[in-house]
């Protein structure tokens, strides 16, 4: 029986450019329905950039209606002020998501890039190419920030898919190695 | 001639425990209109916690309208992943009062001591005991959390009122010792 479609926004933070792709997954196929970036980088000031950010991100969810939100949760190797800044911007997307109804979930760099390729240290080109295979698009996005936020979307897809421990297939990567004939 | 009355809302941000104050300056003198405190401590989840800062912040700010937020900003010497946490709750704060077109200011917690006290290693006491005197209340309020948010809207008062280098009064302590019979 075919589930429920669902929509997923991936969001890559950053305060200067925030990327964000939503996908729809219809009978277990995920497909690419919209990908752009906010870009704050315009702003000098960091209260301009929030404020940016709250609008933008506040007129995506009143337009797309994701029914979940998924989110690169930050290296902690950043320093600490970096850090508060970054929170803020993604505190913005969370509460805005969040008071909607609609579920976060976070997943850290390596854990996309482990999904996605099977290689947490992938380089994000071979992200592109593993989503590029995946979706049998000819191209993705321009903006490596916009392809980042397709992958998070991707990488909460195949969690809720594929919880750990549930499957032999630990990722799409791995998917490709074990199926090389049901992929284009 | 008197000054346009405005209102400054204080927020003592915290991820457990948000203190607010609100205080109005007519004349150049500042009252206590509203304190109070948003607790989140009773949620384990952090997305909960951060829905219901959402919440309550967008309610208080529909219903008290200030003119101007003032926020404490943290001391960095926390631990990241801490920063990252009350970074978003700041962020929600922060982007709500944006998108609502009030501006936002920030202190940090060494100049609201220095700038009410005199002294910018002040005990919460010490600042508790300088509010008092300012507003001639008998009590403040129970919750040092809403103190400390009073306390950033009147630092916030006293730096628009004495721009840094402008005023021979550097802080309420130095008003108290130089104007002891205007203290009551």
């Amino acid at each position: 029986m075919d589930k429920k479609p669902i929509t997923i926004l991936g969001i890559d933070p950053g305060t200067n450019i925030m990327g964000y792709g939503l996908i729809e997954v219809v009978d277990n196929k995920p497909r690419i329905l919209q990908v752009g970036v906010i870009k704050t980088a315009g702003f000098t000031d960091h209260y301009q950039k929030l404020r940016h950010i709250f609008d933008r991100t506040n007129a995506l969810l009143k337009e797309l209606q994701p029914d979940e939100l998924a989110i690169e949760s930050p290296f902690y190797g950043k320093d600490i002020q970096a850090m508060l800044k970054l929170g803020r911007a993604q505190g913005v997307v969370m509460g805005l998501a969040l008071s909607r109804e609609i579920p976060v979930f976070e997943y850290a760099p390596l854990k996309v890039k482990q999904s996605i390729t099977g290689m947490g240290r992938a380089a994000k080109e071979q992200v592109a190419f593993f989503l590029k295979n995946m979706f049998t698009l000819n191209e993705l996005p321009k903006e490596l920030d916009a392809t980042d936020a397709v992958a998070v979307a991707v990488c909460h897809y195949l969690q809720m898919k594929n919880p750990v421990g549930k499957s032999g297939i630990k990722s799409w990567g791995d998917f490709v190695k074990k199926n090389p004939d049901r992929v284009k």
